[in-house]
C-alpha cells in the first residue's frame, strides 16, 4: 500500500514543485509535509492558502486510497477548507483521515499544522469527498 | 484599483510559481489565468486540483478586494471547491465574483474553465468567504 | 417529470411541516417556496438557517433528479450554504440548478431569496453534490 | 452559560417544531438531540437532511456561543454538511465543537449520530463558521 501511494505521489509534479513529501501511510490515515518555500507564499510572506489546500487535499486523497480496491485511483470530488491562522513556521504538515469509506464515495477530513521546532499550530481544516476511478 | 491588485498579486510568489496572471479587473469581478505547467500536474498529467483552487481562490479574493475600503487587504476565511472535470487544455481561467459585499464578510464565488483554442470547459466551481484585514 | 417530482415531494413530510411547495419544474431547474411559519424561526424571529437549507437543498436535489434516468431517486451527498442576510419577508423562494450532470455525481447550486411583495433579497447560496440511488 | 443557551434555544421555534432538546452544555461543546418525528422525514421515511443540518448547525452555534463575550449572540456565516448514512434510528444526536475561537470568526464542527438503543451510527459531519453579533 505504501509503495503504491509513494509511487502515485512521485507522479504528481505539483507535489514536487511545492517540495512536499509523504511522511507516513497507515490504513485510513496519510501524513504529508511541505516546507514553506520562497515560491509558495502570499503577499504577506506566509504560506499561500493553496499550499495548505494542496497538501491537505492530497493527504486526504491518499488516506481514501488506502481503503479502496487495489486497481483504483482516487479523485477529489469536492473539498472545503477553513483557514484558521496564517501558515507561518518551518513547514506545514497535513494529516488526512477517512471518516467513512464507501464503494462510490469516501468521506475524508484533513488537518494542517504549521510546525516550528516542537511547536505545532493548527492552521487549516478540510472536509471533503473522494471518488474511486478505475486506473 | 487595478494597480493595487496587480501590485499585491506580484507579491504572491505562489502565483509566479504557477505562472498565473491577472487578465482583468472590474468592480466585483477579477479574472486570473494560468498555464498548466509541467510542474502543476497530478498523476494523470492534467492540472492538479490545487491549481484550480489556487487561481479560483485568488480571483475570488481580489474580486472581494475591489469592494473593500482602500486600506484593506483580503484574507480567505473559507473556500469550497467542487471539481467537475479534469483540468486539461491549454490553460485555466478563473473568474471570481462578489455575491454579497459586507464590512466584515464578503461572500464570493469563482468559476474555473479549461481553455483550448476557442473552446471552454467548466472544470471547477468555488464558493467562499473573504474577510478584510487592515494592511 | 413534473408529476414524478411532485409525487416524491408529497412524500417528504419535512416539506409539509415547513409548508413548502413546488413552484416550478424545468429541465435542470426546480423552484420551491416556503412561508416563514411561526414554527420555522430562530431566536430573532426570522427564518431559521435550517429553513433556507431545507428548501435550497430540496430544490437542488429535484433539479438533479430532472437530469437522472427515470428509475432513480436522488440523495444529497454534501451541501454547503453561505448565509448572506436574515431570512425576513413574506416567504422564501429557493431556485435549484444543475451545474454539471453526471452518471455518478450531479453538481448543483441553489439560491434562496426572501420575498416581500415585488421585492426579493438574496439570503443564501448553496453549492453541493447529489448522487443517484436506484429506487 | 447553560441558562443563557437554554433560554436562547427556547426562543428558536424551529427547534420546538423539530422536537429538539439541549442535552448538555460545556465550554466549547454543546449536544442537541432530536427525535425523528413523523413530520421530519424525506421520501424514504428516514430523517430529512435538513434535520441533521438543523441540529448540527444549532449545536455548533451554541458551542461557539460558549466562547463568546456575554453580550453576544451567534449567527451562522456558512456551514457545510457531508451526509454519510441514512438518518434512521430512535433519535439523532448532534455534538457541536469549537475548533478555533476568535473575536470575529469562530470555526466549528459538528457530528450527528443516529442512536438506536446503545448503538450509534455517524450519519453526518459539519464544518463551518459562526460570527458574533451584538444582541
Amino acid at each position: 500500500m505504501e509503495d503504491r501511494i509513494r509511487s502515485s505521489f512521485a507522479k504528481q509534479s505539483m507535489m514536487q514543485t511545492l517540495g512536499a513529501e509523504v511522511e507516513s501511510v497507515a490504513a485510513g490515515e496519510v501524513v504529508i509535509t511541505a516546507p514553506i518555500l520562497p515560491g509558495s507564499r502570499q503577499q504577506h510572506d506566509v504560506a499561500h492558502a493553496a499550499l495548505s489546500f494542496a497538501i491537505g487535499d492530497t493527504a486526504a486523497g491518499y488516506a481514501a486510497l488506502t481503503v479502496m480496491p487495489e486497481d483504483c485511483e482516487v479523485m477529489t470530488a469536492e473539498m472545503k477548507i477553513n483557514l484558521l491562522a496564517p501558515g507561518a513556521g518551518e513547514h506545514l504538515r497535513a494529516t488526512g483521515k477517512v471518516i467513512k469509506p464507501g464503494r462510490r464515495l469516501v468521506i475524508v477530513t484533513a488537518e494542517v499544522h504549521a510546525v516550528t521546532g516542537h511547536e505545532e499550530k493548527l492552521v487549516a481544516i478540510l472536509q471533503g469527498t473522494m471518488v474511486p476511478v478505475t486506473a
